[in-house]
């Protein structure tokens, strides 16, 4: 089993969740969250080296202050292990736009589940 | 060590946290999530054959305009992997009504812990 | 590749963040969490043995009046195998004043990432 994490935008949650249970994926968690990607590629472009160091400190500054967390969407589901390639691909049919913020996606490994009403352990419970 | 999740009612929290204090599990964490459980079960019932298709999707878009996400709340501890078993069975029972809804439980691997005041890692730490 | 989890303190946000960054930290995902951390050490100093065992339900009980979860922050981050230490020390430095509550750090193993924009698998999705 794996728990896959989606950060998505806030306007493709109820678009994502429908193309996720129409793949069949059926239980869903969803949360608040503030991210924030790699919006400092540029820093990595300007080489950590003596006479660059003030360029890069002024850019980091500058992107300090402009770089507050947004608001995002975290969707969690857990599935089983042969799942995960259609939970990745569902998710980012419905978010790629190819812009940045487009969202992340992070596949955790789950060692067991529980279905509280009836006790059922492992894939069953999911 | 692992990390349990449970995902139960909001009007389970109180109760829940008393019982795992009781049982010795002091650490945690507690946030707001949105939740959809396996409400979709009546749809697995309907074969995905040519002539159900509008059955299902009829089925299916009924479920989705009333199959909102539901506010529950998300409880995160880490335990020793001894007493994982303790911990799920502890919000088992008090969670257990009988009913879709009561929720689920997930536990995922982790591997260290730090306790930011001292610097003490792993087991010590949580 | 892991995720690491920080439960800090909510006037810490900024600097963490900050210190990450400076680090080369980019992506950050938070959340708002209620926490608790071993405010139950003075429970475990007084042995579970009979004629001490009205002492114990009585700072149980107050605990439990008394032990409201409060306000924290999560971060996540997921980071190559190689950097789980330079970020968890980080995380350490800004947040240990030395008093309860200045945080609990946790590593989660990932086994994959997307980037959503891309379709990028694996560490070059972080």
């Amino acid at each position: 089993m794996k728990e896959v994490w989606a950060v998505i935008r806030m306007n493709k949650v109820t678009q994502t969740k429908k193309a996720l249970i129409e793949k069949g994926f059926n239980g869903l968690t969803a949360m608040k969250v503030m991210g924030r990607g790699h919006s400092l590629r540029d820093l990595d472009k300007i080489p950590d080296v003596e006479d660059k160091h003030e360029e890069r400190e002024m850019l980091l500054e500058s992107m300090l202050k402009g770089g507050r967390l947004i608001p995002k969407r975290l969707l969690l589901l857990v599935v089983p292990d042969e799942d995960v390639q259609k939970a990745v691909q569902t998710i980012i049919e419905v978010n790629k736009e190819g812009h940045s913020g487009d969202g992340k996606i992070f596949v955790l490994p789950v060692a067991d589940a529980a279905r509280v009403r009836t006790g059922d352990r492992g894939e069953e419970a999911i």
